[in-house]
């Protein structure tokens, strides 16, 4: 079994280790070794032991004869859409880690794998070790899927754990990760949510046989969530994490991911660092929870030769065709607890007027904290932070009531809302 | 696909229910409806729904030619093993959730199943729900396994959290687990330890190719562990969990079931009632935990159905050899933590002749408990507990240090000792 690795990054040393210290019992599971036939990347780096296999700068060197399986490692989209493109035409079977490349192309490569009879396995694009993908597909192929809740960006979670544990703010927080190598120069792609979005849209196509769709997906990054805010979901029991969710009714998906308030009783809530985690709660198997490193050289490598492997026993189904016609929730029609944090004046009787507004919405309070000796200051003005946990009420309601608070003139600043996880 | 199946308890309802809730989602899968075509039991149960199965009395009527793989869901060792052994010789596939047989005649199974060339599925027989089996196999497939550690008996687990909650006495938590139908009537099969050391003799096959030996496993259940121990463990920072361990060295596998110490940073310590919950150290993933219902009607049945899904897909591959020579660790070379619960007369100078015991063993204390007011009154006689955390040290050392303790004519009573997992 012949590979043909694109890339020289972390994760493809991570597979040469892994295919060097793990040899015999790789072979052992096959009945036959596991060769690197050919590796090609842009950038030679001679120091990278690849495991004698032949060196080039072009992808295409990748698919000829001497190439059984192709392993794309380069992220990105433009390079890897195309050896991707062109291994699956060729009937070569391929394996890539690249959540960007399938969140945008995932649909096409699918049911052209399909057409062309050939594996293809992603197992490595979504929460790095965790084997998420096959406990979906093959794990849990006995159950109706209900609902996928999960912490799947590394960097969001190391940031919030950062603030919450050492009264970091977000911008020192974010610092650390970046210094640790736990964030890229430009964090925006994991902070803004958009990596958890992708790495949800292929979770989503599992388990429900969604299309691939980002634009399905409600998007929120944690830039907003101040350190105020760990501390008041603290006082309530909660958590904040940056949360990633699916689930279906009968015509419809909700798919969403924002920082969420999540209950201190639940193990989402105390799982840290870069850590992911992944609950799962279905018909049969009720609940489940995965919990492992969501990135890294080793983890993301173990995924993309459980792939390998998969594919070289002749076990690897074709992936499933995602055919489901159910239409994408909007967040304005999502129903849920909230939080809220309301800076208002320092004076007497704004409880009332904030209180008056949620009733006309109807909105009732399963928590109210205002404290006296709260009081904070922003030039000359000296305001305190009234926080709000309100029963389940839809998002279009909500939207009306901050609004109308907003209004209010003892209100002064932008109202956050952070919602609540209240399921599982 | 036509299932046998044997047994009509509640592993059989739920595949039942599962079978009928989600055939839609299965036939798509497969390309084809899978149906139960025979259903046998020793008692008829006419309420219960089989689908449209022919029922029998006689499990050898699973064995014709109207059925393509035969399910044993029956439990005890005798009819099933009959079962098994001969859909094995007659190259049927076969689908268990039966641990004890397996922990006794694994082995065999395995070895005629390769030489037959026919499938054999497990995924039920530990953990309930959790695919554990699956991801050992497959999911971490380009892992080499370093260890095992999990909480694989929700009863144990049941009664130590129920005793932990709410203070009860071990007698009234394994009451209410036999009222809340939790545990057996006759429990000793869980809190002895055997259901979980039999569950363990299967995962250390799949982690680590050990032949299934029951014999190689340390055996410990929970009737010893007493009230104190769980408030001592919470004050040193500790749950007391039963924990279920493998792990491997170069020449040797060391495999025990016991209570233990886990820190309360350990989501383990943090896995309450009767969830299961399993963590896997590996080359690859690093750091794997997975956590969900270990027993019950559908969970299981979840697992049941992933087996069958496999086998009908054509992906299940041939049970692996378990050919590893490794040699089985005797308890008395293992080496950790160990907290001590000794009781001794309330009086002066007895903590001074402890430590020089301690010392002469060359035992180092990491943490000493001694209240003067957890005086304990047993007739007439005045005790006061003294509780030590000691540094690692070796079972053997421990084992004569225990013998010298008892021998202080101040240490009345019986020294109580809980290994420490200080691992993972």
């Amino acid at each position: 079994m012949r590979l043909g690795v694109a890339g020289l990054g972390t994760v493809a040393q991570g597979l040469f280790m892994l295919l060097s210290e793990n040899a015999d019992r790789v072979a052992r599971q096959l009945g036959r070794p596991i060769s690197i036939a050919r590796v090609a990347s842009r950038t030679p780096r001679p120091h990278i032991d690849t495991l004698g296999a032949k060196f080039s700068t072009d992808l295409d060197s990748l698919l000829g004869d001497d190439v059984d399986i192709v392993v794309e490692l380069i992220g990105g989209i433009e390079d890897a859409n195309h050896l991707i493109s062109k291994a699956i035409e060729l009937r070569k079977p391929v394996v890539t880690a690249n959540k960007a490349v399938l969140s945008q192309f995932g649909n096409t490569y699918i049911s052209r794998a399909r057409e062309c009879q050939v594996p293809l396995g992603f197992e490595a694009s979504v929460a790095g070790g965790i084997p998420i993908v096959a406990v979906l597909k093959d794990g849990l192929a006995g159950n109706s899927i209900d609902s996928i809740a999960g912490i799947l960006n590394g960097t969001c979670n190391f940031v919030l754990t950062q603030m919450d544990m050492h009264d970091s703010t977000f911008e020192s927080a974010l610092q650390e990760a970046q210094d640790l190598g736990f964030a890229e120069s430009d964090p925006s792609f994991d902070i803004d949510g958009i990596d958890a979005a992708q790495k949800l849209s292929i979770l989503g196509s599992i388990a429900f046989d969604q299309p691939i769709d980002l634009n399905n997906i409600y998007v929120e990054g944690i830039t907003n969530v101040e350190l105020d805010d760990l501390h008041y979901a603290r006082e309530l029991g909660y958590r904040v994490k940056h949360i990633a969710i699916a689930r279906v009714f009968d015509a419809s998906v909700e798919m969403r991911v924002h920082p969420a308030l999540v209950s201190e009783n639940d193990l989402l809530s105390l799982i840290d660092g870069v850590d992911n985690a992944i609950t799962v709660a279905a018909n049969g198997v009720e609940s489940l929870l995965l919990k492992g490193p969501g990135a890294g050289s080793r983890p993301t490598a173990s995924a993309v030769l459980s792939d390998i492997i998969e594919i070289a026993k002749g076990k690897s189904s074709l992936p499933t065709n995602n055919t489901s016609t159910r239409s994408a929730s909007p967040i304005s029609d999502l129903s849920c607890e909230y939080y809220l944090y309301i800076p208002v004046a320092d004076e007497p009787g704004v409880m009332a007027t904030l209180a008056e507004v949620m009733g006309n919405h109807l909105i009732s309070m399963e928590a109210v904290i205002q404290k006296s000796d709260a009081v904070r200051q922003t030039g000359d003005y000296r305001w305190v932070p009234v926080v709000l946990l309100t029963d389940r009420v839809k998002e279009s309601v909500l939207d009306a009531t901050i609004e109308d608070l907003q209004g209010i003139s003892a209100v002064h600043g932008d109202i956050r809302r952070i919602r609540v996880v209240d399921f599982n």
